[in-house]
């Protein structure tokens, strides 16, 4: 199993190999925090589970928990952490579970540094936000392979509309990041191999990105590499630990790409109309649309997607095909019907994906309502 | 060709595949910097050459010149471009070479901040610096694939003994890189294949180091990739703009581990060690002395080697043979005895080798005088 500490672009700290209660300790001290706020979602706050354990770790460090956080990070609950961090002396907060967890400790920071006092008054946010750096420490502990702690956005669902928007700081990202694969283990299976396919789908979009950027193209490439065969090990054996941080480091290298301002294709873009069309997961969008994406952009980077197919072990078997078999090894959806999806939503399905600047930025450029039907019709 | 600005983990920028002279304008000007001294060789200080044409980019910018700096960063350089630079108001320098041009300007500014007043006064920098950033501003155009620009160190060669120092400083890397591909056009074959085998021998060696971090792996494999194909490329066209700037990219990855902490291996040590006897150039020893470290290593590390030898396009070959071939296809030495060395000097080499901390770091250990004068004798 891989240890170590690593200090990247910024400045986020991500210790991996060590259990979550150690690093911890360390990181609290290293940031001279004595007072944190525990924040997770209700399966992880159970009694006996992973929050009472990382509590226990804290001892009296924890001067307060948040427990219960929603999926999709809704409004209220960036309300709810906020007014809890706001309390005083309150020196660090540490986000315990998946992407919509830390999405909303993300966004609950800058709520704090730019005095949000209600649901409402977030819509502020999506314009500008203060210079000031988010506050307190964030210190993240994922569950899953989402990779939100380490991006400069954070998707927030306004409870009036159900639409998510994205709020936006250079140091929203999490000041630092444990990844320890043992607190991955009560995570569900569908949960863990749909953000793995995800985090896939960030390291192939980055490559295949017309976009080149080194640091981004070295990130990606090793991502796919290292995902697609620890994930495999997760499926044969789900207590491999160094195979489920192989995962997470995967996850970490999936999204350097992204925090370096290269913009992911298609696959994320019409994820994005789906999920606000019909709130599918995003973990579930990539699984359905990136080996349709992948078919349709092989016209202009068949070559691209080549290096990607070998690096992941398949030389010479079409990308979108060794997608798809990924997919399927995990029991994961492969049409949209299949998720949930009827065929009369894919017309507002195909007009958000157009307005997506993920499908503007996407290497084959999709020229309009028709050829995007075409891609829909073909996954649904 | 790749266009893109990055800003690393060392806060460095470097700008890529733009003109030297349009890039270094908004480097100066995004670090207020006014007054500038140009440092460089002789051989690009020719009326007309390079630093002619730099400077006049620079205009009233560049208030100063120091030419003729010479190979191996002699302490005596130093302390001259220290003198250049003390003088009131430079806000930046611009080294324009090698590596020896670089490291001779990053030791210079260590001098400035601690106050080193002559050549034997350098030696209180052996031991410590202060903390304070080196100053002024370095931004340096480099015209080799030597990496020198990435590192927190500088190997300086104190006349009085022949023997190269390192002085080191957590800030020492240049603030800025410009890798302008036009700037290297001039460089002499043999020091551009040379110093290309040793950036390899930078991404080979992390790679295969027994200490595994994500971003090194990434970085380092990425490299590997790159510098394999565009050196051959720059081969059999040396005018191909694009392959030489993807070879400078190469070498950039290549010793992005180096920089945070991984030790390269038995041979870099070795070279040091051959280096230190022979007075040989480090990338000639990586050409000669790699392919013997991976034969040796391969009893401990054949799989890692194998995906490097994929990552260069050669499935399935030894990497050892790989690197070899390379070496062949640019006409570089592959024995020791054709690069001058006597069998005599092996002795000596193997106890400066001994003593090397990367050979100590190597994946598989050198057990002792008799193993270490099997691989010499085998390079030999």
């Amino acid at each position: 199993m891989q240890i170590g500490r690593f200090q990247p672009p910024s400045r986020q700290i991500v210790v991996y190999g060590q259990p979550a209660g150690t690093a911890l300790t360390q990181i609290l001290k290293d940031f001279w925090a004595t007072q944190a706020v525990l924040v997770t979602n209700t399966s992880l706050a159970r009694p006996g589970g992973l929050a009472d354990k990382v509590a226990a770790e804290l001892g009296d460090a924890c001067v307060r928990r948040v427990d219960g956080l929603a999926a999709n990070s809704p409004r209220a609950d960036v309300v709810r952490v906020a007014d809890a961090l706001r309390s005083r002396g309150i020196e660090a907060v540490v986000a315990l579970g998946g992407g919509s967890v830390v999405e909303t400790v993300k966004a609950a920071r800058i709520c704090l540094t730019n005095n949000v006092g209600d649901a409402a008054d977030l819509d502020r946010l999506k314009r500008s936000t203060t210079a000031a750096s988010p506050r307190p420490y964030l210190i993240s502990i994922p569950t899953t392979l989402s990779a939100a702690e380490y991006t400069q956005y954070a998707g927030i669902t306004d409870e009036r509309t159900g639409v998510k928007d994205a709020f936006h700081h250079p140091d929203l990202a999490a000041d630092a990041v444990i990844l320890d694969p043992e607190a991955t283990t009560a995570t569900p299976d569908a949960l863990w191999f749909s953000t793995g396919l995800r985090a896939l789908d960030h390291a192939v979009e980055t490559w295949c990105s017309p976009v080149r950027a080194p640091y981004a193209d070295a990130t990606a490439l090793h991502a796919a590499r290292m995902l697609a065969r620890a994930l495999s090990r997760t499926k044969a054996e789900p207590g491999d630990l160094a195979a489920r941080l192989d995962c997470q480091i995967g996850a970490w290298m999936s999204i350097q790409g992204a925090t370096i301002g290269i913009s992911h294709g298609a696959s994320h873009g019409i994820g994005h109309g789906l999920s606000a069309v019909t709130g599918m997961s995003h973990g579930i969008t990539s699984c359905i649309m990136l080996p349709h994406v992948l078919r349709y952009n092989a016209a202009v980077n068949a070559d691209r997607q080549a290096v990607l197919a070998e690096a992941m072990g398949r030389p010479g078997m079409p990308l979108a095909e060794v997608i798809a078999a990924l997919v399927a090894e995990f029991g994961l959806p492969s049409r949209l019907r299949d998720a949930g999806v009827r065929e009369e939503q894919l017309d507002a399905v195909a007009d958000a994906a157009l307005a997506s600047p993920r499908v503007k930025a996407n290497a084959r450029p999709v020229a309009g309502k028709a050829e995007m039907m075409g891609i829909l019709q073909a996954a649904w």
